[in-house]
């Protein structure tokens, strides 16, 4: 086989043929082919937050009507603790010193993902931890990780957002709860190691915690975010997305030295 | 000139190269060919909000330190009206019973964007309106707004923010504050023009509002916002965009039935 590009141009010249203009990047074009999907949830007063949240997502009406000025306007106020609904954990959530969430580079939080389905086990097991042993699994069937990759799991649990007893295993609330949450998460040894094995950009899942309920160390979180790696927790319709081929926007909101904020994410994926 | 696939195929035959597989669509080596921008001013205690706003930006400390089971962790809850900082307004600001910005597509909030610069006429006068002339002026020298545009306009004022007195024209708090705000905006008629002559999808300015400081009746907001197109307020960096060529990604918090809400937006552009 013969070098292409050469092969290309020699013969272009020799039969007189003008090689194209190069094209100008337009990113919308390229979107186009493709679509995008929306995996937010919306923040509501369904939103759910971790049990031992004493606020939760509250909206407050500023306005809503005719001003005396003759037009229609509406505006409202609200507020929410960082982690809840669907929302990034900044590495300084659980790693002293470590970046909060402004510091995070648009470059880091958007990037080609993959999904790893782990749904068969944790629907079957909602205290399931997802394993070197099924990464190495995917990787088998599909490729790699590439570097700069950011890494979806598929637990299932997404189905169940946003009946908390279902999606938790709880409806309690308090410190009591926290005994009783069961529901998926990544095993410490396997974010370790993706920590020493590949380079990902971020991680993210869709049940309430990248620790599984039962965790009372949080260690994938200290492992993750002591590496700088965010978290995206509650992502909505993972179900939607291929293994591979995507491309993720996930843009939090910029709250200065904040240790995570609500996250608006959205993947593309090409037509198939 | 010959038909260049024709004949690059017809070309590669008769030579017995094989053709090149198709590549699949990669985004992030799309994007690898220039840099993001980030457009997003951080909330903290900085934050500009409009004069009459009866509260600004809060962030409380949930948890900040070593915790019983030995691990660091840190949490916030944080509050804020919609409408200040970095932000969206939805149609439904200002246009009853159209979308709130949980209704706005992924689709509709990202695109190709054009920048147009007023700056010289508008710092030095801090009443000026974006006009008709200004859009033609820009076309003339560029290129008709293409089907699908975001648009946005540099004032030059985004070089005064956080400083209140500079970025509204005044440090007043309350209504008697209104009287006072000299900044500049885009004039009705030339928003009419856009809604009735181009398809554009979203308009962003580096000011506090879409209308100029000195509107009564915001009559701007109005013919956008009737006509579904959001608006992105208090953008930052506009001045480091080139006119044309650029992506934009913006991503606002999903509140439902938000009437808009805290914005985190991007630019890309190719490298030069």
């Amino acid at each position: 086989m013969c070098k292409i590009n050469f092969c290309i141009s020699a013969l272009l010249i020799l039969a007189g043929c003008q090689t194209p203009e190069p094209q100008k990047p337009d990113a919308a074009a390229f979107f186009s082919k493709g679509k995008w999907i929306d995996l937010s949830y919306e923040f509501s007063n369904q939103t759910l937050y971790w049990p031992t949240a004493t606020t939760t997502f509250r909206l407050d009406t500023n306005f809503n009507g005719r001003t005396e000025a003759g037009y229609y306007y509406s505006a409202y106020s609200f507020c929410s603790p960082e982690h809840g609904g669907t929302h990034l954990d900044a590495p300084v959530h659980f790693a002293e010193g470590r970046m909060s969430v402004d510091a995070l580079t648009i470059e880091q939080l958007c990037g080609n993902a993959v999904v790893i389905d782990v749904s068969a086990k944790a629907l079957a097991n909602s205290d399931y931890q997802v394993s070197i042993a099924d990464i190495e699994s995917w990787e088998k069937e599909h490729k790699t990780i590439p570097d700069s990759s950011i890494v979806l799991f598929r637990t299932g649990f997404g189905a169940y957002y946003p009946d908390a007893a279902r999606y938790f295993g709880t409806n309690a609330k308090g410190p009591a709860a926290l005994d009783q949450l069961h529901f998926p998460g990544l095993h410490p040894d396997a974010a370790t190691w993706l920590v020493n094995n590949r380079k990902i950009k971020a991680a993210g899942l869709d049940t309430p915690s990248i620790d599984y309920g039962q965790s009372k160390d949080f260690r994938t979180h200290q492992v993750l975010m002591g590496n700088n790696i965010p978290a995206f927790e509650n992502v909505a319709n993972i179900q939607a997305l291929p293994a591979s081929g995507i491309y993720i926007m996930a843009l939090p909101m910029k709250i200065k030295g904040g240790s995570g904020g609500p996250l608006r994410i959205a993947a593309w994926i090409p037509a198939s």
